[in-house]
């Protein structure tokens, strides 16, 4: 590399799949069986369109039931290792408000599935007010995905931070799109090392 | 929101500081000194020219001490509560290298300050053997930035999963920008929450 001319890209950009543009949103999401059902919607979508793996997610306003934004994983078509469901949400959530703050909108996340590590450190910085989690990490375990180094009581670290915690809301819905990944032979994209 | 006409945007972009884009680096960092100097002159300067936080990162190729890509807090200006330095270097990395795991090339990544619970997680799934760090997270906390809830050990987390921890490069450099920063009223931007 010659000194001065970096050969990095100046921005980074992770890039929606297409299908995502043409998917046909409700003006709003009553409860959280109906987010969590948009949400495994999406992780579906995603595995059958062949656009990454089988997680989805999605960041509503707790008011209204609007969709700020959603996300699904994005890892190995974006080159991206921190393109997970989760982070793709709450970053997308945060430009779509124009805020790193989600706590002035008053926001939540809703996952198809447990957060890792990294997910689950990335809660608390969004300023999203409530977690609703679909499969549980042992859940992603089973077929092979790493979770990471959690707190052993991630939802009291939470809760104790002020973000409600729901968990096992469509837990069979998502997990039943995990195994399906995995009896399709989907990627397992955990580092090689 | 109508029905069908999604008021997200399509994609997810976090743009590099202009500054950045007439940084002269080096053609390579030939140690753990080398590259933190590096990681924190971005820093500082990320801090003078007012695009973000205090916190700089790099990641590097191992063989030949050459910079894959360099990352810096980005929170703020790019309204995204997820642009740490560490995800912007480490996500930057894989867009640059074409993967998103970066144990292809065997990279390290090197950061001023110890990683946050979120970014934490996000070091293995990079695929980099090696976590090289400036300031300990209590500097971090002496000046109010959050650090989130971390395993107690997690030098012996990240070492489990064979990825080398060292801590304490320069560790008085980067903890005075943290300091200045501080000094200069510059935002502590953890959500109101």
């Amino acid at each position: 590399m010659p000194a001065g001319r970096p050969p990095f890209p100046f921005q980074i950009v992770i890039e929606l799949p297409a299908w995502l543009g043409r998917f046909e949103f409700a003006p709003a999401y009553r409860n959280a069986e109906e987010k969590m059902r948009l949400a495994v919607v999406l992780a579906r979508r995603n595995v059958e369109e062949g656009t990454g793996g089988p997680f989805g997610a999605a960041v509503f306003e707790r008011a209204t039931g609007a969709l700020v934004a959603p996300g699904v994983n994005l890892v190995v078509p974006s080159h991206a290792a921190t393109a997970h469901a989760e982070i793709v949400a709450l970053t997308l959530a945060g430009q779509t408000a124009g805020t790193h703050d989600l706590s002035e909108l008053d926001c939540e996340l809703v996952t198809t599935v447990e957060p890792c590590a990294m997910c689950l450190g990335a809660v608390p910085w969004s300023g999203v007010g409530r977690l609703v989690c679909g499969a549980r990490e042992e859940d992603a375990r089973a077929i092979g995905f790493d979770e990471g180094s959690k707190p052993a009581d991630w939802p009291a670290a939470l809760e104790s931070r002020r973000i409600d915690v729901v968990r096992d809301v469509l837990r069979e819905e998502a997990t039943a799109v995990l195994r399906d990944y995995q009896a399709a032979g989907g990627p397992i994209y955990n580092p090689r090392r």
